[in-house]
């Protein structure tokens, strides 16, 4: 491609609107424009860059077995109420009538769709397993879209359905999709993590994200020092601690703390370690419970594992945390001056909580706390459960070292859905035995868009992006200096471009009539991977100058050999 | 592909609610579902072939120059009101509103998003010509969605847009378009022609159609049979009859004409040939006229061209016919008893009318008529323009042959809008005099699920299918007899589908427990070019039998010739 034939579109400026620097560099390298909330045009650069990879997805999942199918974007509204989910989406699932005012959707998922047509194209286990995929556009109406292309209304999406006969053929069609999602992410030369996570509202048995590793990333895993495993940080268990809880040292006693709103101003104003202090969280507590609300107590240092607490039966689900007005009316006291002791309310405990001695905890009258306090001489222990996030150090899960904490972006997921989907579609295959069985679901998804700015998120520098080479936009740049006043020079890149281009090398030639410091930069911006500069000066000594971007070095390379280096540069 | 892990889905018996062969076959191939009215999911076998002329446009589009981009779906309704189109599109576009109220459509196409894209973008002469396109999903809320994917509601489109400094330029881009689609549908392997069309309200200088050919098209083309020219019905020109107006021969007589009400009573109940007759058509006029109707006169075995009509400047746009209310008030007769002499009515002849003599024509007095009337004796002549569809036989308006009428379906669309959209929205670049010029603009079509459905309605026979081999879903089919009984044709069998699969030929290998007779109908009925059938019988006398689909022959292969054999078969 000649870059006076393309449309590079980048900018010197940094557009004030992009908070991240995925969503900063595709604007400054041309690749995406914003057409409206949460919507993006994708340009020329930006679309290479897609494509590439929803190539490597694409076989990857092809080579898994799937097989690719296309489903309409508008869904009828009808198939969202057989599942339920019409309810359970809310308002991100965008509704609208058509001329003839029949109720549709814009699709942001497609069990519906593919469970619908399998229950009408398969009746027999022998056409099973099956799985189906597409990679189409996903709509998603987002109450604040942001980060460009990373959380943006409109996107790109591979989304595949497994249909098995019974676990164990769900376990089989989950882990092939595993492999691939694996071996796809390597293929694009990104650091990721598979990590367990939870399986939400929709139940199922196994769930897992994969994450692209990055420092921005919004989503936070745990990580063994000691084994492979990996957990997002809604799902790490926090293990129950090994030691026993030590025997009572002090006396209860009743501090005067009117200053100490906060456990931070609580530690700082009376000499408590905050490992010495539990926080008591009210949640608005599920029908089981003889209550409208209910205790959740972890440990100061702690926070509240807010998925951890939604999955207890106890606890209504979504979550919502008690209001104060109604912390003063049933307990009398407000936020900041709660705790266990003498509390009329149930309360779980949380594992670190359990095994505290002598801790200190709010009293339940405003401007007093209780110091000294232990469990089962001063107040009941009761439920026990693990309602906190993990910490870096805890011990791990898996009874191998400790955990690691780390950012990271989710870009795909896979889901052992069971029969949520089948059982309320009515979606069965006839047996070996003549009887109808509902088939086992599994679910997989992979944020096209999302990856290419989740890659420039791990991969970039003060300079621009750093494309990995299976998903960079051009794999070599010709930056020829003075061309339109050198012949020799002109001659020289026009005969690389053809030789480069012939070997079926995605070349950028920087044709246009600037000046090398623009060409340089927009090629740096750009991020492709491998630059031949060909100026005057270097070919008087016979030679051209090869650049690599993400080891930032530059070598002089004899003319004759230019081909031959740029080939063993390749990967 | 082994078809125990592919979704066949073939059908044996027609659906009942396919009106056209190709929607038929489609259902019964198993390469469309429908969801819902005017919305199908494509399933394997479709989305093979979708790809493949989706590649195959990509390829010629990129080779002409242009360069892809991707639009979002969703596009903000203000775009719309700037060009006005919001209310020239009417309930074809698919409005609706986000969570927070704001007015989007459904694309149905681009020219908004990509004009409003373009003046942000480029800015100076020196980035032009720019083709930017796109091949995406598109929505258009059809009243009446039919024949499957050839008229449904969602459908994928290439779009391109092309950008240029002035007329010249445009000119050029629109031929490189041009050419591109010839490529394209060449390699296709489909029958098609680029005819000429009307430019209709958007106005532009120039606009063709491509079209495929097969008698159930929908549109009629004429052709002529000594030259290239060919138009569609709508633009094709009806040529001024070169032979001069014979003199009257007849005095104009009143005959009483009570029970014809129509041409065909008229001829068979008083004896006057057609072609002496004349059709006079009231329709509303514009407010270039003086009078709220206008009729418009042609010859009795002639068709009012409705697109000729309307483009008229004294003919209100959208062409709407009078009633016969409306006639009865303003003439005092009904339709059937009225034409020109003493109308009180502006009236427009047809080019063929105005050459006629001692003519039959209502008298504007119910059940009588006027013969024997002839121009400017009885009537003056006044204005002469074509009005009529063409019909075979007529003369070619390009001088050469006379004109043959096809049936075709239109499957593309190269148009030059010129400044429409550009002025409308203020898209200019600074010349090399630095002043701004607004550019002149070129939009092009390709439907990409509409050409699969077309090249079916071209290509199919009794049993089904007869894929052009570069867009088949496969190029081979292995069908091995009783391979689950016969180790020995088993052995061939895969011995075979893994020879041909590592030269990169697309394979289906049908490794189904199934009857050889329910294999050969499947495949035949999915249309794959060429078969191969591999079976204890033919092995025993050294060969396999090799079938060409479009042919519809059989040969005895030797067994270590096939590949070769096969390698011979593909263009």
């Amino acid at each position: 491609m000649r870059t006076s034939k393309y449309l590079l579109s980048t900018l010197k400026e940094t557009p004030n609107d992009a908070e991240v620097v995925s969503h900063q560099l595709m604007l400054r390298a041309g690749m995406i424009r914003r057409l409206a909330s949460g919507l993006y045009t994708w340009l020329p650069t930006g679309l290479r860059v897609l494509r590439k990879v929803e190539n490597i997805v694409r076989q990857e999942i092809d080579n898994a077995g799937a097989i690719e199918t296309l489903m309409p974007v508008v869904q009828p509204f009808e198939l969202w109420e057989e599942t339920g989910r019409s309810e359970k989406m809310g308002p991100e699932l965008l509704r609208f009538t058509d001329r003839h005012v029949r109720p549709f959707v814009l699709s942001p998922t497609a069990e519906e769709v593919i469970t619908s047509l399998v229950r009408n194209e398969v009746s027999s286990y022998k056409q099973l397993p099956l799985n189906l995929y597409q990679i189409q556009t996903k709509f998603r109406d987002e109450r604040r879209p942001r980060f460009g292309v990373m959380r943006a209304r409109e996107f790109c999406m591979m989304d595949a359905y497994s249909f098995d006969i019974n676990k164990e053929g769900l376990q089989k069609s989950y882990d092939a999709m595993h492999d691939a999602y694996c071996k796809a992410f390597d293929r694009m030369g990104l650091e990721y993590r598979p990590v367990l996570a939870d399986s939400g509202a929709i139940g199922g048995s196994g769930s897992q994200e994969f994450h692209v590793l990055a420092e921005s990333g919004e989503d936070l895993i745990a990580f063994s020092t000691e084994s492979d495993y990996a957990a997002n940080i809604e799902k790490a268990e926090a293990v129950a601690p090994t030691t026993e809880r030590a025997a009572p040292t002090q006396e209860m006693t009743t501090v005067d703390t009117p200053n100490a709103k906060t456990i931070a101003e609580l530690v700082e104003q009376h000499g408590i370690a905050i490992e010495k202090t539990v926080k008591t969280l009210f949640v608005k507590a599920s029908d089981e419970v003889d209550a409208d609300i209910i205790a959740l107590i972890i440990r100061g240092d702690h926070e509240l594992n807010e998925v951890k607490a939604e999955n207890l039966p106890q606890v209504a689900s979504p979550l919502e945390m008690a209001d104060e007005a109604q912390l003063r009316d049933l307990i009398g006291a407000g936020a900041g001056s709660l705790g266990p002791v003498g509390l009329e309310l149930p309360f779980i405990v949380d594992r670190s909580v359990a095994v505290m001695s002598d801790f200190g905890t709010g009293a339940n009258i405003d401007g007093k706390h209780f110091f000294g306090v232990n469990w089962d001489r001063d107040v009941q222990l009761g439920q026990v459960e693990d309602l906190r996030n993990v910490v870096e150090g805890d011990p791990s899960p898996c009874g191998k070292g400790t955990l690691q904490l780390k950012r990271g972006i989710e870009v795909g997921h896979i889901f052992q859905l069971g029969t949520a989907y089948s059982e309320a579609m009515n979606c069965g295959v006839l047996d070996a035995n003549g009887k109808n069985v509902i088939l086992e679901m599994g679910c997989y998804g992979i944020g096209v868009s999302r990856v290419v700015a989740s890659a420039i998120e791990q991969n970039n520098d003060e300079y621009g992006i750093v494309w990995p080479e299976a998903i960079a936009p051009f794999t070599v740049a010709i930056v020829p200096m003075n061309m339109h006043k050198s012949e020799r020079v002109k001659e020289a890149a026009e005969k690389l471009y053809a030789e480069l281009t012939a070997m079926g090398i995605e070349v950028l030639f920087d044709d246009r009539k600037e000046r090398p410091g623009v060409m340089f930069k927009d090629i740096e911006l750009i991020g492709i991977p491998h630059t031949i500069v060909i100026g005057d000066r270097s070919m008087d000594e016979g030679h051209f100058e090869y650049k690599n971007r993400r080891a930032n070095t530059k070598e002089a390379v004899e003319m004759a050999n230019i081909v031959e280096h740029i080939k063993a540069q390749l990967s």
